[in-house]
């Protein structure tokens, strides 16, 4: 009592400074106080070394707190109402008493706050909800840079409680693949459609989703049903998934809340399957083993763009493989050499 | 004429002691000496430092003797006859006055030395040919690694003359993408089928074909006929390549010289499409970029697990991220502080 009375205090003494410790950043996360989670939210987004050394010391101590999270990726093409979708699940989730942050990788949205979830009107009645976080996502030049951020808030919003979280992308490319590195589950929102629709979402895409939902079912019930059952058709010639769950079709309107609760069972029996056989745990292991070998890479990269001898040799070296004079093996031998 | 005298006469010297210098290597490959041609090979596919050493001075001095090659990657499904598929296209081509190399990427031959090729037999009468130069597979553990050092063989025929080089893997996975990426030309050989057969083969592969043939018309012409039509149904929903080459689809069977022409002929039309838009320059820069990108990757791994200190550290960051006591980037970006 005495100890969260004194975090209490100091925080509310750093908030008149406008500066937290490390410890007051964690304390205050933990506590569960919105503001203070969204100043380290800042921190991780920022490009400065200063702001990117504190944020790892909060990372490191946000990994240390143990939550049960559930994490669901969901993506869909533009126009197919993947907003009002998370607005309608999410308010169901709350319902069941959880707690959920709502957080976005959207590449596209280079040094404005992003596309997606940036106009937080787009999901009005969740965002007044206590128990909701939206952030959209965050900024820069690079999908890794940016699937990076999105990985590390999803850290400090686990240690501020929120136990769903929702990942949003566009359905439209490499993106999907970092959410899916990142989510237990992967959801594929889909408009109602002759089948065609398949066609034009890259199969690899398809192919990660553990769920595909039939959205706006409202419109038109009886092409959503066929296309329902289309997908379902084109779904069972894939291959069977490492998790053992097979791929469930369904369909809803997420406007007039139809069907949302069967997707959240759908969900929930998939948690419940995978925690079973052990793939949950199994899983999040690999995705751990992924983005320690990516962000190496990364490191990697920019360790010989920064150095001012190796990035000059690897111009020249450029320019002889252009020219057909040196294999590109051989020049990638020297940068090595140079490295040693 | 004197100095290829000399030449002629160091390499008969050398044989004798079983020993070459690298000019004798070259000089021996670019006046077409099989037999110096296939030492240098086994040179490249040494595992051996030394020989390594010598092979790369080789590679360097083969890149600079300009030719014109044509490559072309085949790939398919075990059964689908790629071996008659290419013996009966080798021998078209062989008729037209080329010289021909057939080389194959197969990881799965670990230290044997492979399943694709490795029977002489299975090419029968090309084998046989004085313009023929066949090679399978090299061994190895990587396909990154089988991968480079077919590409470099590659180089080492083109220097000796071989300007049609084929490039045969097998239809199930990463191996396509690696022959893909060094060859202008992709061709995807099928079974007759009811168009199913399409969904066995990963979409990404079929999304690569610049054309797709139909084997063993002769068992069901019929069938073949519907499957061509299948096929190119499909191919139809594909977005245009970059090549604006339009793909095609064919049929033909290999056994009975039956349709060989006419996929000459395609490959040949797409070479003047290529050449006339520049892509077929433009590709071969991407792929040598492409492959400077892979070996400095695979060369940082290396340097990093012959490190003893960071290779240490390794193991141990591995454990804490595995525990979850350490995010993935903090952990990669320890590794990168060491080799600073």
């Amino acid at each position: 009592m005495d100890r969260k009375e004194e975090i209490k205090k100091r925080i509310q003494e750093a908030r008149k400074r406008q500066m937290f410790t490390v410890d007051e950043y964690v304390g205050g996360i933990v506590k569960g106080d919105r503001m203070i989670l969204a100043k380290a939210i800042t921190l991780i987004e920022s490009y400065k070394e200063e702001h990117q050394t504190i944020a790892k010391e909060i990372i490191d101590k946000c990994l240390q707190i143990k939550s049960q999270s559930l994490r669901i990726g969901i993506t869909g093409t533009p126009g197919v109402g993947k907003s009002t979708f998370i607005e309608s699940l999410g308010m169901h989730v709350l319902r069941k008493g959880k707690k959920i942050a709502v957080l976005a990788i959207d590449p596209t949205s280079q040094m404005s706050h992003g596309s997606i979830l940036g106009d937080k009107t787009r999901m009005e009645e969740l965002s007044h909800q206590e128990n909701a976080f939206i952030r959209p996502s965050a900024a820069g030049t690079s999908l890794g840079g940016v699937a990076r951020k999105t990985r590390e808030v999803m850290i400090l919003c686990e240690a501020a409680g929120y136990d769903t979280i929702f990942i949003e992308t566009v359905g439209v490319g490499q993106s999907e693949v970092a959410v899916h590195s990142m989510t237990d589950f992967f959801l594929l929102l889909l408009l109602p459609g002759g089948g065609d629709e398949l066609q034009g979402i890259k199969r690899g895409i398809v192919e990660m989703a553990d769920a595909i939902v039939v959205n706006k079912s409202d419109i038109n019930p009886v092409l959503a049903k066929q296309s329902k059952k289309a997908y379902r058709n084109a779904v069972h010639l894939f291959p069977q998934k490492e998790s053992k769950w097979v791929v469930k079709t369904l369909m809803c309107s997420a406007l007039q809340n139809e069907g949302i609760d069967a997707v959240w069972q759908t969900i929930l029996n998939y948690q419940d399957l995978t925690i079973q056989n052990d793939y949950f745990h199994q899983k999040r292991q690999q995705q751990s083993d992924y983005w320690f070998k990516q962000a190496l890479q990364q490191g990697l990269e920019q360790l010989i763009k920064n150095h001012p001898q190796i990035s000059q040799e690897m111009k020249l070296l450029k320019q002889q493989i252009f020219q057909g004079k040196m294999s590109p093996f051989a020049a990638a031998d020297k940068i090595i050499s140079l490295l040693k």
